[in-house]
């Protein structure tokens, strides 16, 4: 609709997740009238993308160096490890400032429909970083879904037999604020079955 | 709180306006993904916009020559300049399909708490086109809020003493497919004293 680059530039706007036609114009309009300077700015970050992002080479979350912070930090329980699927998982744990041990970055989650099965994701690394570290207990944290419940279950398929190490999973139920009444069947069931003495 | 390049990505999503912390998240996650050479297409349009865009000679407007397709079109009506503020405002009246004039597009509207004076806006170039094409009519076509009325009231002024030259403005009442009953105070009024005799 827009003249040449205008147009071109709200193209590949539409293209970024959860960007419609009138946000990609908004934001057009807001690049244009935007000191150059910053836009160069924002070239550069993206050209850095563009040649590729370095990935932790133990946990697999992103990474400035070969390995994260988390990693390199020695103060981290180096027993426990959190198995997450993006590294924006790693994140909302980190968040809650409850866990205190290592993590490891699956890359999704296993949907053979989508054509990712064990080998497009990190468990051979998860497999070896188990048989050579002191890891004692393995926290599967995979999302609550279908795919994350499939993945959390060959995982535990695939680490039983290790001596010594406990499996275990987050705890499914009712969140935190939440109303009863408004709690889905499924939830509801997990919340009951996995009652705790009080 | 990532590390590195995708932190600095996250950041300059996040000025985006409309783009807040957890869709700058998933934007940069989806760039991560994305093919290099489309992010490298993103950051061609990015260098142009930053080198700048071509405004239209005649009408201000986003153009990829000197004049924009609607100046260059014979076909359109000369005679009869729409007035508005933004190239977006251009494009919102090409799509009603009921305008075969011209467009002047002032760059915004009069507010003087903003510092935006009639010299910050396109006014003498208006001046300057209806003193020599052969204009016949300027409807003022500027938002219906404050800032809008105000620079509609102050081209009323600045363009009665042309001789033939006439001034309207977009008329103002309910919008269509609206509801009498959720109409504000000010649109009712507005649709009250511009009530036309059928």
């Amino acid at each position: 609709m827009y003249e040449g680059v205008v147009q071109d530039l709200i193209d590949e706007l539409g293209r970024f997740p959860g960007v419609g036609p009138k946000s990609a114009q908004r934001i057009a309009f807001h690049l244009l009238n935007s000191d150059p300077a910053d836009i160069n700015r924002l070239r550069e970050v993206l050209g850095k993308v563009a040649e590729g992002v370095t990935f932790c080479e133990v946990c697999g979350t992103v990474a400035e160096q070969q390995r994260c912070r988390i990693c390199r930090d020695e103060r981290r329980d180096a027993t426990l490890v959190c198995v997450v699927e993006e590294p924006k998982d790693v994140l909302a744990v980190e968040r809650t400032g409850e866990f205190k041990g290592r993590y490891h970055v699956l890359g999704g989650a296993l949907d053979p429909l989508s054509g990712i099965g064990p080998d497009q994701l990190r468990m051979r690394e998860l497999l070896a970083r188990i048989g050579t570290d002191e890891i004692t207990e393995v926290i599967l944290a995979t999302d609550p879904n279908t795919e994350g419940e499939a993945t959390a279950t060959y995982l535990v398929r695939m680490l039983r037999d290790f001596p010594g190490l406990t499996v275990t999973r987050l705890a499914s139920g009712l969140p935190m604020g939440g109303d009863l009444e408004f709690a889905d069947e499924l939830t509801l069931g997990r919340a009951l079955s996995g009652r705790r003495a009080l």
